[in-house]
């Protein structure tokens, strides 16, 4: 079936984003095909689209898309886990920013009850990142403090919800007073601007004896620091390396504060590891959004033919929370 | 009471050892004093005796000597878990070449039957070393295959056989190849010779997809290697830093592999884990000692009047597992 997509006509600036068409095939034993609502974008939609983080084998690779909500529109042979027309979300290699995609039934989470299904779009990719990460790798646990770097972003507002949500202390960093003005609310007015990039003594300040676990986007250029500001077995969980790919960590110090780097992406995943991680975020995540525990952070929701302008205001690091594109 | 012992009269080299007596006093509630028979030599007795390497709280800061074995002497109030004269041995923070040391009764471990006195010495420290950083902490399992650097050395030797053990295939490395002949029987051929600090590439000629985890003690010269030789989701567990303690290591390699570095130290640890690894190590290890799986790989035993010797034979880097020192 061929449907609407955003296409990227080359490597490059927004000016490669194209609306075009896409080829989807029919849905397979235990797969379904879903109609797409919405999807989330991520910052891997832009390095991809510079043509530097390419589509993994099996996805498209000038469609992007990580992440979707929409409704189930056709199902293949042995495919019962959902009904025709019941919203759900879900994570993927690529290719949500089509009309229609086709994914196996078990990589599907239900939309929380409560949550519109365009504004549904706007969690899979950022919280199963952050809940990953921090929580299932990193075991944070109740009374921990956790440091959660660029806690303006998508991630990092997830994050911040889900260490409350856990019983952890979180302590969010962002390089701009402004964006930490605006997420205080989230991180309960325990914010650190970092716009030196030192921060780790005041971590010690505010926690007595650092942070248990540290979620980290920036990698090389924060390593040394936090180190200093991770606790005795603390856990520096790494979800991204936008200050640079490989620089000095103080491996010394490692040993002696018998602390522990986890190095993680989940696009990466092969499919056992994505409906692992569905099926037990429908059950553990999905109740707290209906709890309103968890509630999606959206900067602004724009069609999906401004894909264009949704890049370059996620490039320009204005955006507290996500950036979802609309199909209707 | 007034016993015998190795002291560091200063920061130095092997000059600085002289054989003195130290102040041992009567085991409290719960502690054990035992009669020590022998102690193995380690390199963070050589940092220590350098100044590099002070003794934690609770430690005697110029007695030496981190493992022992040796005979329960004397029991205090509500001490019930030895009888008087069993061979016991264990690890501590510092202290053990003297004559006598007092612990907790449950930081001790049996001395495993079939295993000499003395030489039980040359067990603790690097067994549960070893087997802490490689099976606790890095998780290795059966059928996986595990790249254990400076395999000759005491931690070396013992992580081969307990890598062994639980199903693992052991890699060695060594930078001398007559090291590498010397343990073939341990490395069951599976030797490489690293003289220019290159082994990524023959780690995944010899593994296929990487080695799934490395047991480091080198530290920052490796760390770049070390990460191209993992495997996808590896586990790099690091006990030493004899290679520079910081160095760049890439990060971004990290990420794309889901991989882990764990620090880990057992000097450091409070009293309530090195309990909890003590008996733990009862249950798991002592047996395969007592099955003859395990077996402690001995260098030379010396008299303890010999230090200097021994510490110039191990600094020398000559020894192929341990030195042991024993009393009479």
């Amino acid at each position: 079936m061929r449907v609407p997509a955003i296409r990227f006509t080359g490597a490059g600036g927004v000016e490669v984003i194209a609306l075009g068409e896409v080829d989807v095939r029919e849905p397979g034993p235990g797969e379904v095909a879903v109609e797409i609502a919405a999807a989330g974008v991520n910052r891997a939609d832009l390095l991809q689209r510079r043509g530097r983080y390419p589509a993994p084998p099996g996805a498209p690779p000038d469609v992007p898309g990580l992440e979707f909500s929409g409704t189930i529109a056709a199902r293949g042979p042995r495919a019962g886990l959902w009904a025709e027309g019941a919203e759900v979300m879900g994570i993927t290699g690529g290719g949500a920013m089509a009309r229609r995609i086709v994914v196996h039934e078990r990589e599907l989470m239900p939309v929380p009850a409560g949550v519109e299904l365009v504004a549904a779009a706007a969690i899979p990719e950022v919280f199963l990142t952050a809940w990953d990460a921090m929580i299932l790798q990193a075991g944070l646990a109740a009374g921990e403090p956790v440091l959660i770097h660029a806690v303006a972003s998508g991630v990092g507002t997830a994050a911040v919800q889900l260490a409350r949500a856990v019983g952890a202390r979180p302590l969010g960093t962002s390089r701009t007073a402004s964006k930490l003005a605006r997420v205080a609310g989230l991180a309960d007015g325990d914010g650190l601007v970092t716009s030196d990039g030192t921060f780790a003594a005041a971590v010690h300040a505010r926690t007595g004896g650092g942070a248990a676990v540290i979620l980290d986007c920036v990698g090389a250029a924060y390593a040394e620091e936090n180190l200093r500001a991770l606790a005795s077995r603390g856990r520096l969980v790494m979800i991204g390396t936008m200050g640079g790919a490989t620089g000095p960590v103080p491996l010394g110090m490692l040993l002696g504060k018998r602390a522990t780097i986890i190095g993680t992406v989940l696009r990466a995943r092969p499919l056992e590891e994505k409906i692992a991680l569905a099926r037990r975020a429908t059950a553990q995540l999905v109740p707290l959004f209906e709890r309103g525990v968890l509630t999606p952070v959206i900067d602004r929701v724009l069609p999906m033919t401004a894909c264009a302008e949704a890049h370059a205001h996620v490039e320009a690091d204005a955006s507290v929370g996500k950036v979802v594109l609309r199909w209707a």
